[in-house]
């Protein structure tokens, strides 16, 4: 199959693929946009493959590029040529990376975990920052995390803006959603510690007793973590706040918490 | 001095405070906007008074409010009384806060730094995302550290998404701006020891020789640190990345690595 090209701005595909930037839309559809040819190869090295790629006429050359095409053209998709103009159009940035990815979207159950897999897992309550979430994929990642659990109202971890601070963790990490009840349930079907990273009464997070599969929990931006989640967490842990402010962002609270449980994993 | 009134969108000081989300304005004009009743109760508790007060018609009072009002009316500075709709033009969002303050921009030079008044320095070089920057502020406030030192080509510490992201901090670190030159000059006219968070050749970043006072320097968010910036830096240190990733996000690597020289100085 040969690339086609499109070069005008009412193209109906430019119309679809720029509507994926709409949370209900990319819903609707189950397909989101990773841009860029970084994000694009994390992709392929993690066995994920756009549907539809779409590059701009006059990019540079680039040997990784001409792979994920040829593995996407291999595998019955789309391959579209257009103008720089026409992805800015897309992506809305004025800036547009010279290649982007239309991927099917997947949900991983919590039944699809294999909690064994990995000592530490990452679960965001009603985290409403794209970028926080993003960042904690990220984080995951480097922690050898097995993944980031969503529980309840979280943002959209294929937004792109997600997509951009995961860093391409976003096809590394599993990605599983759910409510708090069917998270419960799911987890003391088995082995695993919930540690709460609170602001209420708890132990310090340095030394605290943490045991693999270790579930690192943090809250809300602005609430934190409600106290009848707390309660039945295993373990309350708190950092140190030595100023004014009584919480750290979300994402670095996780990211504290997450090395300090590696940490204390490798001792 | 009692409060003005302003119910016409194109009110030339509607249009003057609007033009401080922009950044080249606000360079010109030495003032910034911040927004909420917490961050003015922040500042004011840090010792800073708007010098001109938003507030929306039909809020709820406050006594936190009041007592906001009553110290910038006595220190001589406007207050105006405006529709919510007049507020959310100036902010640029749908759902404005119900006020908002208009403070001078400070400039702390690093000759104005009292290095032994903390323990811990964030050093921020070529950091582009005001959200890092503001969550930067806030781990600095969180770990007791002195202040927020940008090194060349940084993002506005008072562009409105880093101080919303620094939760007051902005208020309460000390901040100041220099090139890498002027930064090693005034570093080694006294004591300090200057920890690069390294992706290079570098120690792990645990249990690493860490001295008061310390300054934990982080790159650009693309490129890291240059070579020869982490050369001269008297301590390069590096945290586990199990994953397929190299790098954490820039605000998590300080914070990770803050927390950690915290846990050392306190052992």
């Amino acid at each position: 199959m040969a690339r086609r090209a499109i070069t005008g701005f009412s193209n109906p595909t430019v119309k679809a693929l720029r509507a994926l930037r709409d949370k209900k839309h990319r819903k609707r559809e189950g397909r989101f946009l990773a841009e860029g040819l970084r994000l694009l190869t994390d992709a392929r090295e993690s066995g994920r493959l756009p549907q539809t790629l779409v590059m701009a006429e006059g990019r540079d050359p680039h040997p990784l590029l001409a792979a994920i095409e040829a593995d996407v053209q291999a595998g019955g998709g789309d391959v579209i040529e257009t103008t720089p103009d026409i992805l800015s159009k897309i992506t809305g940035k004025d800036n547009a990376q010279a290649v982007l990815g239309v991927f099917d979207e997947w949900n991983t159950s919590l039944e699809a975990l294999d909690r064994e897999a990995a000592q530490i897992w990452l679960v965001a309550q009603a985290l409403r920052d794209p970028g926080n979430l993003g960042t904690m994929l990220r984080t995951g990642d480097a922690v050898g995390a097995g993944g980031l659990i969503l529980i309840d109202d979280c943002a959209d971890p294929f937004s792109a803006e997600a997509v951009r601070a995961s860093m391409g963790a976003v096809f590394t990490q599993a990605i599983a959603q759910a409510t708090w009840a069917e998270f419960l349930l799911w987890l003391r079907t088995g082995k695993g510690q919930l540690v709460a990273a609170s602001l209420r009464e708890a132990v310090p997070y340095r030394g605290a007793p943490y045991a693999a599969p270790c579930f690192i929990l943090v809250g809300n931006e602005s609430r934190g973590l409600p106290a009848d989640y707390e309660a039945v967490c295993d373990l309350r842990v708190t950092m140190p706040m030595k100023g004014r402010a009584d919480s750290l962002n979300a994402a670095v609270a996780a990211a504290v918490l997450a090395y300090e449980v590696l940490a204390s994993f490798e001792a």
